[in-house]
């Protein structure tokens, strides 16, 4: 069946069946001309937004619809995560032409739905629209933090420490997979290619280290490793220096630039898409800080470098040798990297 | 100069001035994973969500980018009108093709300013990509209603009279001359013209209704005046009675249907994009209300029919017959109509 033979409203009521996750606030869900809900009591609001485009940010025949409403929501829960905030509501317009296959875009909320459900957020509202060719995904999300928990790109200070929540640069190593037709076998290909299509929100680990009021600043890795330290250094005006040795390279990462003759450590500095978050934490707490999130979540946070007074992005090599890292990474508007 | 010569960064640094236009509450605006602001005390927040596409809802050849922002956000500030709250801030993603003017772009964010300036809403935040072909524009824009004075569409009650903010079919007419390249002389014509490419937000109109609480229900007319009252009539679980001669026609309309061979009750009842709000009004207050708004706004409230228990839209033509009114109206899957 396809989107025309139901209709606008006819595929509005289709979706709007467990779109109401957490209903405590809120006043009018899916239905009239806004959403309506009581905000949180004294905390900020936090919101972002993410536009997805086919041919641009997916391909639609590579991915499963419920692949990509997985992903389209993590993405925009990973901002809230890295904001130190707790995700409370998504707002998804979608555009899609008529002749769009109704099996793909009950996948495609089938992910959403079971993402939200997972953090406990609802999908209360959006736009459907035709579209002439490509689907096209807009989302935007909603959270809350308290005032003063608020982790801002902004507040990293020279001798920081800098982590990470998680590995670097296997998700560009599944767009690679992805992109050159590499069969998934064995399981730690697939387990590449899955960290590229549907990444994980570190909501969880964002809220515990922003509630331990110890970290400075944050970021989420979504430009590549290297682009998003660039944003701090920028908006805290600062400098960093990472050790090649210490950027967390998985095993499977370690495996797949084995096979393919990638360097891991340029990998990790400009992959992308990780969605781990970048933390700073003054040297004071940095020991205590890994020692509780080690507690907490049973993985280790993973110190890569320190935050410095250069306003470079420096790195020492494997050898000794220091270099500057430009802070490349993704710019939408000038490559044509399919991301 | 193209958007690739700048690059994402350098566009969004280009755009960030003048999007702070109310910094009372804003921790955060745009610069960071997400944006960060105190929420309204004592009020519900509203969000609401639009997403306009090149080549569905806008010609890019056809509009200028001011007039295109100046929508943009207008249709979103006309859905907080609808629940009778303040627009508080706006939120922008944009898509477009490296090549894009950027003569178009600081156009198309000139005209989203000027309207936000105007009624008092911030940009804080958004998303800008690369696209293949095509400009995407996403907004949300988030308000706030005192909780006793939302509006909805599903408090519609038998005997409430219902009355519109404005005239209706105008923007059909001026959709009808960009789609005709119909010469825009005399003046009436440009006037119907513009009532489609710069429709006006009733957000001081819809305040005012909703802070009398006197009104039950609202909507704004979007789709079309039979498919909005559709809306009412299936959320309230009532019906309504129109009355042809009631239904207000501008002399703008008047004398393009002469022109052109329409029949302006038709028009009005499937046009579309008049973002009047419809509003239903207890017959006691009834009389009240509209002169309250008359000498609030030195414009009538037109009454154009009542709301009723028969589940059906009904019409009472000039010549005093009854006929039931399909609540059809735009349909994005269905219809290859330009929007």
């Amino acid at each position: 069946m396809k989107l025309r033979d139901i209709g606008e409203f006819g595929f509005i009521d289709r979706i709007r069946n467990g779109c109401l996750i957490r209903p405590r606030g809120v006043v009018q869900a899916i239905g009239d001309d806004a959403a309506a809900f009581r905000p949180p009591v004294d905390r900020l609001m936090l919101l972002t937004t993410d536009l997805l485009l086919e041919g641009v940010h997916f391909v639609a025949e590579a991915t499963s619809g419920s692949n990509l409403g997985t992903k389209a929501l993590a993405v925009n829960f990973s901002d809230i995560a890295a904001m130190g905030g707790d995700a409370l509501d998504t707002f998804v317009s979608i555009a899609a032409p008529g002749d769009a296959p109704l099996d793909f875009l009950d996948d495609l909320y089938r992910g959403m739905k079971a993402l939200a459900t997972e953090f406990d957020v609802n999908i209360l509202g959006g736009d459907t629209t035709g579209s002439l060719r490509d689907v096209v995904i807009s989302v935007a999300v909603t959270g809350s933090v308290p005032e003063d928990e608020i982790l801002l790109r902004s507040a990293a200070r020279p001798g920081d420490i800098l982590f990470s929540t998680g590995f670097l640069g296997d998700s560009r190593a599944g767009l690679h997979l992805i992109l050159n037709r590499v069969p998934l076998e064995p399981t730690w290909l697939s387990n590449l290619f899955n960290a590229h299509v549907t990444p994980r929100p570190h909501l969880h680990e964002g809220r515990f280290l922003a509630a331990g009021k110890k970290v400075h600043a944050a970021i989420d890795v979504s430009d590549g490793l290297s682009s998003d330290i660039g944003h701090i250094v920028r908006e805290s005006h600062v400098g960093a220096l990472l050790h090649a040795s210490r950027i967390p390279v998985s095993p499977n990462l370690q495996m797949f630039c084995a096979r393919f003759g990638f360097d891991p450590v340029e990998f990790a500095l400009i992959g992308g898409e990780d969605y781990s978050l970048l933390v700073t934490v003054p040297e004071v707490h940095a020991d205590a800080v890994a020692e509780g999130y080690l507690n907490r979540f049973q993985r280790p946070l993973y110190p890569l470098g320190e935050i410095t007074d250069s306003d470079k992005i420096e790195l020492i090599a494997d050898n000794g040798r220091l270099r500057e890292v430009p802070p490349t990474g993704w710019d939408h508007f000038r490559s044509g990297k399919n991301k």
